[in-house]
């Protein structure tokens, strides 16, 4: 098959493009009505660098794919607007396998309200996914930075942390010969799941965003990574609690079976693409009750920025974590 | 070297950012005030299939990457905007060879007004590009499509045909172990740039536009499969007299030691990044005079478009170009 009747054949299986788009994929270019400001950013996924075909399938590749990539959108506050797609196929990715890892990243289009709007197709060695996404608002000033927090502004997160770092352990586990069954039950499910099928916070970064937020991060990086960039950019000290963290549910008992520490896997993993926001302490309230109606993720409160630097977490006995130790886990 | 260094060394050397650039690289997206609509295409290019990293250098693959991106800008007839790049590096290209690619890119967004807003970079089995580039307008009609090209409209070519495809089979032939040094001469050189340094033109899809152009298309494909896409998206019928064809400077000699027709490289070659538009007639004495003022370049009438469908190529001698013949050269 060639590359305009694969072309054809995604164009088919499109979902319906929103109000904002003029012109679609088929043109030199896609034509889109944006917002008063426009949001941009590209995310890269290659295969055997940022995810495994042998562990997921095309249609949660996909999937991942444009909601990493949206995670970027939620991170600013800002309304998912179009997605731009690059696929490289490798030579052992049928036709059928390429339009399931299309569905699978319609069906996120389609539940965030994103239009694929374009794309380019072409052989490459191994699977490779670059998306572009346009995102919008209607004032610079309705957008949030990580460079707005200061002094006095609580830190909170959204939903839950590790899940998805644990959850990339046990796909790693079940790899090894000697233990290949190690994992099971449905806490592990749940937390492999977190790993394949992110969620990107595009709701919940807007109602941060209207309730004040200063500075916001998505965590792809792990929160000691993330949280840093907040302090740097901002010029301001983050101090977290770790006992205050939202550790995901079944996090204890996987990092047991793991031989883990659960609060190095919330705090060094990466990917649970949650939210992690500066904002006025009087309005966590607000903010909390609005996420919780709209879809049951819960925000939690972690922190607070202080004048100074750098990012401190407290455990429980009043020990600092090393702040060398904040790199992704490997 | 890690990423995050090297995309604190890229930013350090991305020329400064334009107007509309509220925030370039280094948060969580980029933030930009867009034109009344957007334009928005993505081109992805790999080693060993879109190019090879041997006949050229890193510089003038990042150049032809950005170029051969905003020459679907340029059929629009938009204003270039922003950039957004994927880097997938490979092992054996190191930090200067990135930088110098990223330079390289970085001059045409200066030559082109374009702002290189943002981007990913990632370990990659191949040179990997991946390029997603924004124009503007300010009103959708001030755009043009491929499909509102109308019988009686004059086609006009911009430049000069088969200078790329004759630089790609002379860079082919010099690698034969056998006719290693059958290329020479400066004709040789200047068709060799056609294919390794195309430049889109920017300036002169926007005065098509302006000259009341219906239909526009870059040919990237080669004249005759685009030619066809302008006649499918419009629904006409376009006939192109092979004798008024602009064929490139050197083109015949080459062609002859190529054991080529010229006419072939100029129909069914690709990659010349010219413009083919369809106009009033009317108009092309004041289309062709902006163009030729602002930049020297040729404005050529090769045919016109017919109730009807398909696409004719007429040679001198009244017979046919066969249509089947019309594929991108192998």
């Amino acid at each position: 098959m060639g590359e305009f009747d694969l072309l054809e054949r995604i164009r088919e299986r499109l979902p319906p493009a929103g109000p904002r788009t003029l012109l679609g994929s088929g043109d030199d270019a896609a034509i889109s009505v944006p917002g008063g400001v426009t949001v941009t950013s590209v995310d890269a996924l290659l295969d055997g660098v940022h995810f495994r075909r042998q562990w997921s399938d095309p249609a949660r590749i996909g999937a991942k794919a444009l909601a990493v990539a949206l995670s970027d959108l939620a991170a600013m506050g800002a309304e998912a607007g179009e997605a731009y797609v690059v696929l490289g196929i490798p030579t052992d990715l049928d036709e059928d396998g390429c339009l399931a890892l299309l569905d699978g990243m319609g069906r996120v289009a389609e539940e965030t309200g994103t239009t694929l709007a374009g794309g380019d197709v072409t052989r490459a060695p191994a699977l490779t996914l670059a998306v572009t996404v346009v995102g919008h608002a209607e004032r610079p000033e309705d957008l949030v930075t990580r460079a707005g927090g200061g002094p006095g502004d609580a830190l909170v997160v959204t939903g839950e942390l590790g899940g998805a770092a644990a959850g990339l352990r046990l796909l790693e586990q079940s790899e090894a010969p000697d233990i290949g069954h190690a994992r099971g039950g449905s806490s592990s499910d749940a937390l492999i799941a977190r790993q394949l099928e992110p969620k990107p916070r595009l709701a919940e970064g807007r109602m941060l965003a209207k309730a004040g937020a200063g500075a916001m991060i998505d965590l792809s990086d792990g929160l000691g990574g993330d949280a840093r960039h907040i302090a740097e950019a901002s010029g301001v000290g983050l101090r977290i609690e770790a006992a205050a963290l939202p550790l995901a549910a079944g996090l204890a008992e996987a990092a047991e079976s793991l031989g883990r520490d659960p609060l190095e896997l919330a705090v060094r993993g990466g990917e649970d693409y949650e939210l992690l926001a500066a904002i006025p302490p009087e309005r966590i309230g607000e903010a909390a009750s609005e996420i919780e109606k709209h879809g049951g993720t819960v925000l939690t409160r972690v922190g607070e920025i202080v004048a100074g630097e750098g990012l401190e977490i407290r455990l429980p006995d009043g020990a600092l974590l090393e702040a060398t130790g904040f790199d992704q886990l490997s």
